[in-house]
């Protein structure tokens, strides 16, 4: 019983050491040039590839460790670092290092009547702590983007990836040194307890924002036990909802791209909504399609008579996220029974509309309470590069702060500015 | 213990059902038109006029009460309604009509190499629960900002002030109905059990931001027990920094009008920061300006060799928001040591530096990480009126979402919307 109050104890003030320091750096970096920033994300570049040998040495390590602790092949996949993964690691730093400093920005300077004008200034939120599971390759990534964007990191990834993170760590480390920036902008936890989680999502007083990235069960408990506010990632049950007043051949191309591009993301289809007008039409081209790729189709009963191949759908089907070849379909009578199963067993996350009628798409826009909403577009679109935010650390499916892909933007926040000429307030 | 489970359960149970109305209000309050919002709002301030009589009514049993159970003098004038404040309810809703509706505006579409056109819109949070203390004009003012910004409110009022509440929801609820809203846009608890207030705070299913207006200990509870997204409001302890490039006009007035335009404000000055080259200048007037307006100078050494009637400043005092006529003094080096003061002992709230010199003001604005920062003006500004946001719901000390004074646009969010042409990913 003593043992695990100091244990408890000890890592308490191993994370706590942490965000101190995180602290100490962010104040340096949130007023750091951009000059400054982008010559440490360079230098962290260059030391990544230069140091590739050293990476995968440790990575080596790793691997032989998730082999013989019976890692499934797929988080093997994920844990392994290849020179071709290391090459995108340092070409990330580089266009992380390209991007426009979001920091100092000013907007909406106005002279209110009083006579002061009022505006707001982007500035960074302070510390980031990210959670993240086996890729290592998040270490660089979530480094760069807090680092650019002015904040310093802290970051926890998976026990079985340690060796590799801590190599790129010290990589980075060196690039921050090298520019004349504080090492402690991007710390990486050396101790694999697995009570440091719970320790860092008590760190309030040092840490502004936690992102988790990870699997489902990652993030919920990060939701629930974090005394921070956290940027969260859940579920992506993803609709494309074919109108009666759809082009034949535009729908056809964005159901099967938005499922079968690739099945593992987020953005992917799991719920195809036809209109009762054309959902015929459709699946007599749709329906060999998926089933030359190997896409299994479950659908409700009237799908089920113009598809007879077609498994019956269960419940449970038009609320999972099947992230497989697997795809939900349901024949609706129109835009508003669309709406409403979007609605009920959706996840917010993105959901597209394939239509010609200019209301439709208007309300469907409107209505559709998702991060994204799309009109004549697959949903795999949904990706920070894809809209411009020029690299994403998440997607939120939270409501406050920011929604959908979040990039260096979303690592800031805005404080108000006020000038004056001796003025006061009646 | 049985009968204790009882009552929580039927707690849980009355507050859950709320959660259930609002969140369907809110669904059909999302997409309401403009027009109809601020007809509803129209009807609300007219309902509230023309029932005078009936709210002072409810508000008289409120007080009786008050007084017999020995609220304090200043709670029951908190407390109190009169035909001024119930004319001045009725004003801030016609106010909030008159506001630009903020739900739906699209900003930043740009066509991205893959040629979908990406966007924001921006969109409601849902349903918003505000608790707070006696102010019965609240409910009105609350209501109404919620309504404008297309969300689902559910009202926690301070349990002495029931009867007023509730006399103002039912005004409310029949303004809506007279717009053909649904009455579930505004609830109001009729309930006034302290667990109530636990329940709503675990309605994360259902309830998307909780904004505690009140006194510290609401808050940090509120902040404490949510399992929903908080804007919270602490402390405001502002500083004035005179620099040594002051104008020393401008540096008196605003240094008189921070403290003494109103002492119980969160953007009253509770430190000022004065450089050491021009504190015996500055304090030669100003020592008996606030002399004779009766604020009381807690000083640092070298503050007193120069006002020497000051009392000493204890540690404590730096950290203290006096809300009162007493002001913290210190003299400093420079704009260094100013910062790094506001650092240390600043609430983050609303700071200001009053300085002629041009980089010295830059650097302040971009170093103080604070909500609001000044340049030569009142730190009393700090307002969402003054700003331009037409009202306020609240003033966040928060990071994330939103810093400094709410309006409508902190009510809302904004989701990604995408325009393809049969756009697919390739």
């Amino acid at each position: 019983m003593t043992e695990v109050v100091k244990i408890t104890s000890d890592i308490s003030t191993y994370v706590h050491d942490f965000g101190v320091v995180a602290r100490d750096a962010a104040r340096i970096l949130a007023t750091a040039p951009t000059r400054q920033k982008n010559e440490a994300l360079q230098a962290m570049a260059k030391g990544t590839a230069d140091g590739k040998a050293q990476i995968l040495a440790a990575n080596r390590s790793d691997m032989v460790a998730g082999e013989s602790s019976g890692l499934s092949d797929a988080l093997l996949d994920r844990l392994e670092l290849t020179p071709a993964r290391i090459a995108a690691m340092a070409e990330g730093l580089c266009q992380v290092a390209a991007l426009p400093d979001p920091v100092g920005e000013v907007s909406g300077l106005t002279q209110r009547p009083s006579g002061i004008e009022v505006g707001r200034m982007r500035v960074p939120l302070g510390v980031i702590g990210i959670i993240y599971e086996s890729r290592p390759n998040v270490t660089a990534d979530a480094g760069g983007l807090c680092l650019k964007s002015g904040n310093a990191a802290i970051l926890r990834g998976g026990s079985e990836a340690i060796h590799s993170n801590l190599a790129i760590a010290g990589i980075l480390q060196q690039g921050l040194s090298h520019a004349g920036l504080p090492e402690g902008c991007i710390q990486v936890f050396d101790n694999t307890d697995r009570s440091v989680v719970g320790e860092l999502l008590k760190l309030s007083e040092y840490v502004d924002v936690i992102v988790p990235r990870g699997g489902r069960s990652l993030i919920e408990r990060v939701s629930r036990e974090s005394m921070i506010p956290v940027i969260k990632h859940l579920d992506g049950n993803c609709h494309v909802y074919i109108d009666g007043a759809a082009d034949i051949d535009k729908a056809i191309a964005i159901a099967f791209n938005a499922k079968c591009r690739r099945y593992g993301v987020c953005g992917a289809m799991e719920t195809l909504l036809l209109a009762e007008g054309i959902a015929e039409t459709v699946l007599e081209r749709l329906g060999s399609m998926y089933s030359e790729a190997g896409v299994e189709i479950r659908a409700c009963e009237r799908t089920r008579e113009l598809l007879p191949q077609a498994i019956p759908a269960r419940e449970a089907d038009w609320s999972t996220e099947f992230l497989a070849p697997i795809l939900a379909v349901r024949t609706v009578k129109g835009v508003d029974e669309a709406i409403a199963h979007i609605e009920r067993y959706g996840s917010s996350h993105t959901d597209a509309v394939v239509t010609e009628d200019l209301e439709t798409s208007r309300r469907f826009l409107r209505e559709v309470d998702s991060s994204s909403v799309m009109v004549n577009a697959s949903t795999q679109f949904a990706d920070g590069f894809e809209y411009g935010l020029g690299a994403e650390i998440g997607i939120s499916t939270d409501k406050l702060h920011v929604r959908g892909p979040v990039g260096l933007e979303g690592l800031t926040t805005r404080k108000f500015i006020v000038f004056g000429t001796g003025s006061v307030r009646p």
